[in-house]
């Protein structure tokens, strides 16, 4: 009996791993070490059930881009199965360059490399280790293989990426308003010109994904709360490597020792193996149980922070249209110096101003084409019958202003 | 507005913190702490969803009290605020006392002391600083209080703690088999002379949980290869807290390191409050951020186990209805030790058996009992129409032995 | 013990009858004529599921008024056990008047009495029947009574006979878009000088509400599939009114040869109650049971009708921005009557031009009101982030042409 | 683009129609009949979502064989385009020659006639319809292929009839009870020797499955209300069947007019083609019309049962293990007769006795098989490690005695 490896997903129910190749991907420990790196970063401390890892995410997206491949067959597209294979690689490994609480690091400890760059490496890294396996993979991901729509159904605006994450989030979190029609959407795409579109009557499943991508950001990605906790954490491990560079004795794991005791620019991290070794052995554990020791740490700024981290006393979040004035702001300064007693340039750790930006649709990239019944192509603002979708298309910009609740009791 | 504050849960939706001193243990530090604790350890690493917290069981489950209270008040049972907050307290602290991966840590590092022990000692921890407002809740845990289906609604065979972990193992292990219909068996509940009973037609639910318990239990709690990982996991720590107290350097985070570097029994466990203290800190991330550490340590039995751990090459378990024969387990340590070029001592960390029992039903104590329609009460084996109540209460035992995949190469 | 009634609704899980007199209304044979009255007319032949009934509706949108009771009163509202009585009968009773294909129907067989009608005389009649005990649940139904939130959870652009017809028509079709976050809605509500708002947090949950309602339209109850089929039933049914009204021999269930035989007015109708008592023993039943007779009658026009729609042979709609040409129309008509054979006057049974049209949000009337955090109230276009909201407002029309398939073969 | 056809099936998401000739079979008057044929008969008067129709079924229990196919052909099991499109029209048609309400019909107005027979007949015709193309179908219907798995996928203690049933009257009952992991179930299935073996890993799901079954006999199929419910039609019939053969003028829709008024023999039923082709457009509406109808029939009898089916004034059933007395049964006649003023032959159509039995798992015909890790096969009795399979074998009686509930007031 031919036995296909089976994981269980709570999203999907089961999902079959296709082939031994995907199989020895997926064991690898670069994709291992994805279990322990959370999809939502802080968002469990306002959804306890977000927990879910992105090992989980690359695994469900890799199923959808299945799903996808079967449908697009099923009306004649051809796809071969090298073609098939590879585009499955490309969506499982699209974000193997992720690290723990990802912005937070990015701003931080391993200042200015950002994750699609490692994931850029990292792939390279697997590619040998699998003797070009990984050659078409790597070509699709890229956006260079002279069939666009793999490459779309890896990364456009109505990628399996985003199915993924919008299902899955909406899932672990219970926030309903997620929920898309996915399954609905990938029987609705097709090929046109080796140009990933969507049949007119799936016109309304993918007005509602947008509108539910918007949804999702502004009550989960975006929560005030969510993103006061990952500020305290920027603020934290900042903290962390001064103090470390200062030569301060700090608790961490010996990967997280590697990253706050040493000064590492784009350019090192890429031309010095180790940097990328320390890298892949990186995970949310090695930040939390550091956050948890310096709790209690003498430093008073990261004592503070950590403690109030793992205490889930968070900061309060004021989303506002427009900025913060500077009095208002140095008001809000002022009572957080006399509050916890800081220094001048201590108070920076605790109070932040922060622009906040998201479109649920960006019709100048990328654009989501409709394949209407007499065969011509219109972008999905033009081929809806609502204005909604120009309403989607706006950048909204909202203003947050972070401080510690306390100030005001 | 009279605003109560609502946690967004996937499995119920939502649920309402239904006090202010609800709230306030909630906050608690010794609450928080079980957001870091996986309700099912390594199962994770079959399920991948299973991700889901103590925090998120305790909370669960006191929602379900909160239904169980409202239906049984619609029937003219009467039941004061203050018995519903200590009932509801009972059942958000009944876990309080488990640390990480509590099974493997039982019998490690933390040897012969058990959870229930801690939750005692925690409880009374946190009555004193909240000034005896626990007594009540305290006395409801300990089976003290003169309304019994109190007790038996926080801890019995038909408890909310049951009803919420088969519910909630289900939804994020994607197991549907443990799906229960909590809802009907909550709607049929009653109470007779201050026992909780069940309405006769509540009958078949109830069967139905007392299976989907059976079937969780084989085929998530003690899954074979999630028997793997907590014996290697065990092993490994077992190995670590051997070579701290040679004397050997370890990497851990400072309460790991307070339990690795101490041998610590019940009685000082309990007279000495340091260990308490630090236990009180000590969440998966210790476990985890070692384990990842310690596999590229130099010692060869804790670098295999942890870096198998980490990789997820997992052991194999052979489950058997018999005993693993003298000479059948000889040979497989024989193979063992040849593969690993182990020492003698050596190959115990490597090739274990283990015996597994369990049943579902266990009539000889605190037994479910039905309310006929004639108001008389009978066992649920002796109320269902079938003899299946009668095999459900039989002790299944299995016979597993565990050893690495790699001997039969 | 004291045993409330409960029904199983798949929606739901368990549901309530939250009185005896509810309970008393629930049984009375106008409302049990309801669960022979599908809720989605013929859209079951699009959606197969589709064959709930207006008796489910009402016991779910009881339900829902009765959740979003219990939220206002823990938000310090006071309603008292009359209110709330009279607000679960009027939403019970909301729909008591609607015939089976009440669209139809009220073209062809009753013209010109609309189900608003005839819901309110039925009222009247339980109010007499019942001594006066509906007098509350009428004011409240009519908008006469002084607390006007309880009007507009039973009537109102975010009313609880939306929210349960969104949520059920979505379940039993199976469209997933239709799923809207009911629950997250009711918990948002409150009253500001007697009037329903939602607060600002609930504001996405909202919007995602009216574009569930509006995909609903046009994926539902516009669906061109479902327009043709209630095309042909009411096509079906005037043809067979005017053949009985010339005296031909017709199979009819005895309520529905009452209508068939007589030309009744609005005005007849209201004041000759063996109208309105024939009308309480119609339903699908009479309906179907006759379209099937007529399948094989041997008037051309009414066999052919009917037994398209019998054998599920629905004829084509093009949906259109722009109306049918004269000229289009009339090359439409000449290709059906040369297909199937028909004298001029008879082509008009068989094509039809229709204009639909929907907005999703009417601003004009009974607006929904956000509280903002400074306790303001904005219209929810005003409060949004989003022009969405604008564009929900505006009213689509669409254009349908309806034809046999055939003529183009 | 190859098109395929999609049909929204709320259970399983998109169910698609894999071949033109499937979607020509569907499009048969024959199967469109079973549209307006309830699965659930008047289960539906206790759960009333429980609408679907047996048409849904036959779809759903298609998508579950092709859904089974697929997994087989992964284990390398070879099943060509042939086999498959038969095994599709097979299960398809499975239930063809099930008339409405089949239970209370084959007791009364079809008398002695079955419907498997029915069904056997029926596919014969649509055979030469479609000029053979059935073949291949009917011969794996009826077990004459050699290839005995495909049979068992139709029928057997583990088919895909089973499966969907007890999925879709969960889903739309809502007792979640019903549930069973089809996915799980479908994904261990295999062939050994030519049948249908399930693999050892998949044993509690088929446990799970048959103890589901069990729940739903008891909780849906065999409720007491539901069956009073089809007691009370099973007698209307019988009385109208009596009257309209002598003589007495009775409404009813042609259909139904050709049974009332013949009497019909299995052999004449089968001989002469004008039976069949009626029950060919015989459906619930024409039963449920006619009960209606017949609410104010002058007959007494007729009326009080059909008013009291129309307004749900049912039976009371009690469910014994023991047989009714006759004294007891006696006394339940003479208070009958008493309170409805009937003569001595009349009280049989308002009292009745009737014995009911189920067993989950019948081991004596098409066992289980459990494939083995070592190749063995297995009964799945003995495959499971309790002996609950056991408890599921032994057949289970009940008795049930039916009388109108006025006469205890």
């Amino acid at each position: 009996m031919n036995k296909k490896k089976i994981i269980n997903d709570p999203v999907y129910g089961f999902v079959t791993i296709p082939s031994a190749f995907i199989y020895d991907l997926i064991q690898h420990p670069f994709f291992q070490r994805l279990r322990y790196i959370k999809q939502g970063s802080m968002s469990h401390l306002v959804y306890p059930g977000a927990l879910h890892t992105r090992f989980q995410h690359a695994i469900g997206a890799m199923h959808l881009m299945s799903l996808a491949i079967s449908t697009l067959r099923a009306k004649d597209v051809e796809i071969s199965e090298e073609e098939e294979e590879a585009a499955l690689a490309a969506i499982l490994l699209h974000d193997i360059g992720h690290g723990p609480f990802s912005h937070s690091l990015e701003q931080t400890i391993i200042e200015g490399v950002s994750h699609e760059m490692i994931s850029s490496v990292l792939m390279q890294q697997l590619n040998e280790a699998f003797e070009g396996k990984l050659d078409l993979a790597i070509c699709i991901f890229n956006n260079k293989y002279n069939r666009p729509f793999l490459h779309q159904l890896v990364s456009s605006q109505l990628d399996t990426d985003r199915m993924d994450y919008l299902n899955r989030d909406s899932f672990f979190t219970g926030v309903s308003e997620g929920v898309i029609s996915f399954d609905r959407i990938i029987k609705m795409l097709y090929v046109v010109d080796e140009q990933l579109v969507i049949e007119q009557k799936g016109i309304y499943s993918v007005e509602k994904f947008l509108i539910a991508r918007r949804l999702m950001y502004w009550q989960v990605y975006l929560h005030k709360t969510v993103v006061a906790a990952e500020q305290m954490l920027l603020q934290a491990l900042r903290r962390a490597k001064e103090l470390a560079q200062e030569g301060v004795a700090l608790f961490a794991s010996p990967a997280l020792v590697h990253f706050l005791h040493q000064r590492i620019t784009k350019d090192n991290f890429l031309s010095d193996q180790s940097h990328l070794s320390w890298f892949t052995r990186l995970d949310d554990t090695d930040i939390m149980s550091a956050i948890k020791a310096w709790s209690t740490h003498e430093d008073k700024i990261l004592r503070i922070l950590c403690s109030k981290l793992m205490n889930r006393e968070l900061f309060r979040t004021e989303m506002r249209s427009g900025a913060v004035t500077a009095t208002e702001f140095q008001e809000l300064q002022k009572r957080t110096q006399a509050t916890f007693e800081l220094q001048d340039h201590e108070v920076d750790y605790f109070v932040y101003a922060q622009t906040i930006q998201n479109s649920a649709y960006d019709p100048t990239q990328n654009n989501i084409n409709v394949l209407a019944k007499d065969g011509t192509l219109l972008d999905i603002t033009a081929a809806s019958d609502l204005s909604n979708l120009d309403a989607l298309s706006k950048i909204v910009v909202k203003h947050a202003v972070i401080y510690p609740k306390e100030i005001f009791n």
